[in-house]
C-alpha cells in the first residue's frame, strides 16, 4: 500500500516491550515492576474517587499534582511537566528538542526505546555523546539495563559543555545512592531536565504517570505540544495520593535494595559476573556453562520470566528485576536445577 | 534560548482547550461534556479494581477492550486501535499518515486542534479537500463546532477518489442519525479510519479513552509508533465496563437529543439562527442586538460558560453544549435577562 504511510514509519521495527504473562504462578522479573503494592493511600484515593467526575475533562495542566511535586523538589510548578508515563514525555521531548539534521543520543547500551523514538521522530540516533550533531541527549541514571550509576557531577560537567538538551532519565533514582534533581532545579539551569516515573518506586506502572523538572522555557515547549488532556483524572488523583505517602515508597525501595544486595551475592557465589546495580534490577553474566540466551529460554519454560536483550553489548547477560525474596529464591532454585541438569547431561 | 527547541515548536501558538472552571454553581456548557454520569457499571469497575494490580504494567495492546469493540462493530481486533483519548490517536495519525511536503486537511471550520496538530507535525494544514498535496484528511462527522452531519455516502464518495488516508472523527456520532463505521469495517476498505471516543456519549471525558477502526495495515502503523503502554489499566477496565452497558449510553444520548431539539426551538423563538445539529451541542447566532462575543462575556460574568471561537468563519456564533434541562433553562433565563438589560439601556 505505497503512499499511505510515512516512510520512516513504514520502515520501522516496532519497540518490543517485555512480555506481560498473565497466568497465575508466573515469576515475573522481566519488566522492572515493583513487587510491593502501591501505598494504601492510593487505594483510598481510588475508592473515594467519585465516578460521576469522569463525565468532565481532567485538569489539563494537573495543577494539584504539580504543586505537590514542586514542594517535594523545592521548585515551582512552572518547571514541572506531567506525562502519560515518562514514555509520553520522551516522545514529546523528541518532537520539541530534535529536528531534521540533528541527532538524538543516549548511553550505549541503554533503554532500547530511545532508538525507536529517534526513528519515529525521523532523526538519527547515536551512542556517541560527543557527536556534534546532537540536539538531545538521554542520560539514564541509574542506567538500564546495566544498573550503573553516574555521579551527578559527571552529568553536570557534560551538560555544561553540551549545546543541546540533556534529559536525565531517573526512572530508577529512588533505588540509587543519589540523583541529579538539583541540576534540574538549579536557578541557572539552561539545559538539564530530570525525569521521574511513578512506575517503579511508587509501584504504579499500571497507572501511567511520569513527570519531569527543568528550565521553564523547555518545560513550556512540552506544554505547547502535548495532547490537551494527556493525564486522566483518576491517574492525577492516585499519583497525588502516592506522593502524600513517600514513606511507603521509601520503605519498599529499601527492601528492594536489601534484596538486590543479597541476590547479587547469591549470583556471585554461583560464578556470575554482576554489574554493581543502583536500580531495581541486576545485569549479570551467567557462568560459562550456559549462555544468557539459553538460560533465559530455560527459565521461561519454567514460568520464570527475566529479560534478555540480544546484541553484542548486552547478549551475554540477563537483566533480572528484583522481586520479593521468595521470587528470587524460586529463581535461584530453578537456575540451580537447570545448571544441575546441564551438568548431568554433560557427564553422561 | 536559540538552538534548544525545534523551530516549528518554538513558533507554535498552543491549542487552547475550553476553560475548566471548578467552582460550584457554574453552568458549564463549553466543552461538550455529557451532563449525565457514566454507567453504574463504570462505578462498579472502579470500585472493584484491585489497586495492587497497579504495580504491573497494563496490557500494552488492550486486548479485552479491543475484543469488545470488535464485537460491537462486527469486525476483528486487528482492525482496532485504542488511544489515550482520540487526541492521542490524532497525534499518532499525523506522524503515520503525513510527512514533509504533504498536507493535513480538514473541514473548515472544524475542530481547531487539527491546525495545531499539523503545526506540531511540521506540515501544512489546508481546508481545501481537493488540495493535491493532501496525505491525510480529517472529516469530523457530525462536524464541530457546527453540528452538521454529512451522509456516509458523501464521505464514501470522497474517500474513493482520495489518494491519502481519511479519518472520520465520529466523536459525536452517538448523537447523530447515522455514522460511517461501515466504511471503516468494510472488507475492501483501503483508506478510511473511523474514530470514536468515550468522552462524549459514554460520559467519560475524565478517563481519556478513544479508539479507531480501519484497514489492518493502517492500524498496524499506529501500533508501531504508539508509546509502549499508552492506555492505563484502570482506563481499560472502566472503558470495558462502559461498553458492557451501552443501553445507559444510548438512553443518555436520547435525552440529550430531546433537550437539543427543545433548546433549539427556544433559541429560534428568540430570533437566533441555529445550525441543525446532530451533535451534543448547537452552533447558533444570536439576534442582532448583541454580538456573540459580547454575549459570551456577559454569560461568563454570570458563571454560565459557553464556547466562543473568534475568527471570520465562527465569530458570529456561540457553540453551546447541551446539558441538563435545568441548565439550559438557566442559560435561557440569563440570556433573557442580559438582552432585557441591554434593551432597557438602549431605551434610556
Amino acid at each position: 500500500m505505497p503512499g499511505l504511510i510515512a516512510e520512516n514509519v513504514e520502515k520501522l521495527a516496532p519497540y518490543t516491550p517485555g512480555e506481560q504473562p498473565r497466568r497465575a504462578g508466573v515469576v515475573k522479573l522481566n519488566t522492572n515492576e515493583n513487587p510491593y503494592p502501591p501505598s494504601p493511600e492510593c487505594a483510598k484515593a481510588l475508592r473515594s474517587f467519585d465516578p460521576s467526575r469522569l463525565r468532565l475533562y481532567p485538569d489539563p495542566v494537573f495543577l494539584a499534582l504539580r504543586k505537590k511535586i514542586a514542594q517535594i523538589h523545592r521548585t515551582v510548578p512552572a518547571r514541572i511537566f506531567v506525562g502519560n508515563g515518562s514514555d509520553e514525555i520522551l516522545a514529546l521531548a523528541a518532537k520539541a528538542f530534535s529536528w531534521e539534521g540533528r541527532k538524538i543520543g543516549s548511553l550505549d547500551p541503554s533503554y532500547s526505546l530511545y532508538k525507536t523514538m529517534a526513528a519515529i521522530r525521523g532523526v538519527e540516533w547515536t551512542g556517541d555523546s560527543r557527536d556534534r550533531d546532537l540536539s538531545l541527549f538521554l542520560w539514564t541514571n541509574p542506567n538500564a539495563p546495566t544498573g550503573r550509576f553516574a555521579e551527578p557531577e559527571e552529568i553536570a560537567a557534560f551538560a555544561k559543555k553540551f549545546k543541546g538538551v540533556v534529559i536525565v532519565d531517573e526512572a530508577y533514582a529512588d533505588f540509587a545512592r543519589g540523583d541529579a534533581m538539583k541540576l534540574a532545579t538549579a536557578p541557572g539551569n539552561r539545559n538539564v531536565i530530570a525525569m521521574r516515573t511513578f512506575s517503579k518506586s511508587y509501584s504504579l506502572a499500571g497507572l501511567r504517570v511520569g513527570y519531569c523538572v527543568g528550565p521553564e522555557k523547555l518545560v513550556a515547549a512540552l506544554y505547547k505540544i502535548k495532547d490537551s488532556y494527556n493525564v486522566d483524572a483518576i491517574a492525577q488523583a492516585v499519583a497525588l495520593a502516592a506522593l502524600s505517602d513517600r514513606r511507603w515508597m521509601k520503605a519498599n525501595a529499601a527492601k528492594i535494595r536489601r534484596t538486590r544486595r543479597l541476590f547479587s551475592i547469591e549470583l556471585e557465589r554461583r560464578g556470575w559476573d554482576v554489574v554493581p546495580s543502583e536500580a531495581n534490577f541486576v545485569f549479570a553474566k551467567p557462568p560459562a556453562a550456559m549462555s544468557a540466551r539459553d538460560l533465559y529460554a530455560a527459565l521461561r519454560d519454567r514460568d520464570v520470566f527475566v529479560r534478555y536483550f540480544p546484541g553484542p553489548a548486552t547478549g551475554d547477560r540477563l537483566r533480572i528485576t528484583i522481586g520479593l525474596d521468595v521470587e528470587m529464591e524460586k529463581l535461584l532454585a530453578e537456575m540451580d536445577s537447570i545448571f544441575r541438569k546441564k551438568n548431568e547431561r554433560r557427564k553422561r
